[in-house]
């Protein structure tokens, strides 16, 4: 199994969420057995050694990926929710979307100074999200200089936005013409 | 490492999410590389004999313990989520809040008819929740008579709702008195 059974495996699904967009639909990865621990493995192929101390997932689709590359490295997990869902004292981070703004929150306990942390999630598209997610752990003295994720949309300058934050981002296939 | 050491990990997060009420806090699990590899072993365990031949983990908590165990049992994972987050033709099922209601949704091609369908979620309290997912598997021809928990809080009557709909529940570890 390799990059490519996986990127054959992802749905396109034209006109979502709106006119002229072809959304590329993960879930069809996960219902596949062969190619989500395919995922799993390139991805720990690529991080293993690399001797991180933590995984962070965005929510909901990085939880899907990042919580089993953590069981399998070895290592903890700490998910980045949305608004008012996690219940101890969290530190926040809004970032812009193409018409507004939205907000991830953190544990403040979840991340000790000097953390190597690794960020996983499903897509590359603009990195917004996963830009505030390294804000949130670098806030809390974590280091991150590492992104991963299943799918990537090079033409949204996701890459480009995460090298300027100092994040080598890594993806396991890629769609163009978006 | 046993069920009773992941009982330890659970953090308690008193008057959360309103006053009086004790919120058993699951993420806690998830940053103990130990306590969140017991629980996916544990519930491999009680799971791997029964042959399933899907996962299903409710959004978002179900995520983080359902992933890792269909990567560990060979299955596909098949997420139900919150209204307007899957991009293909789904069904829909609403189901009572203790104000209100709420409303889950799951592909419409994610479960053929006959499948075994596991369900699998972070915490069993009313049963709700699991209830209305295993209504969207049945409707399209899936078989659910199981769901697995990593806490249960049997002062409110999940096991017994489950029962009533045909479904075995197991949990890791209980909480009383909430």
């Amino acid at each position: 199994m390799t990059a490519e059974y996986i990127k054959s495996v992802v749905k396109s699904v034209p006109d979502y969420p709106k006119p002229g967009i072809v959304f590329r639909d993960v879930t069809s990865v996960l219902e596949d057995h062969k190619a989500f621990s395919c995922c799993i493995s390139l991805l720990l192929e690529k991080y293993r050694p690399m001797n991180f101390d933590k995984v962070a997932g965005t929510e909901a689709r990085g939880f899907l990926f990042g919580a089993p590359l953590a069981i399998e490295l070895g290592i903890g997990f700490v998910p980045v929710r949305k608004p008012n869902k996690l219940p101890r004292e969290v530190v926040s981070e809004s970032y812009d979307l193409e018409y507004g703004t939205d907000t991830l929150e953190i544990h403040k306990d979840a991340i000790q100074p000097g953390d190597k942390v690794l960020l996983i999630d499903d897509l590359l598209a603009t990195g917004g999200t996963i830009g505030a997610s390294a804000k949130l752990i670098r806030h809390l003295g974590g280091e991150v200089n590492h992104a991963g994720f299943v799918i990537g949309l090079p033409d949204l300058g996701g890459r480009e936005k995460l090298t300027e934050l100092g994040i080598d981002s890594f993806t396991l296939c890629e769609f163009d013409g978006d």
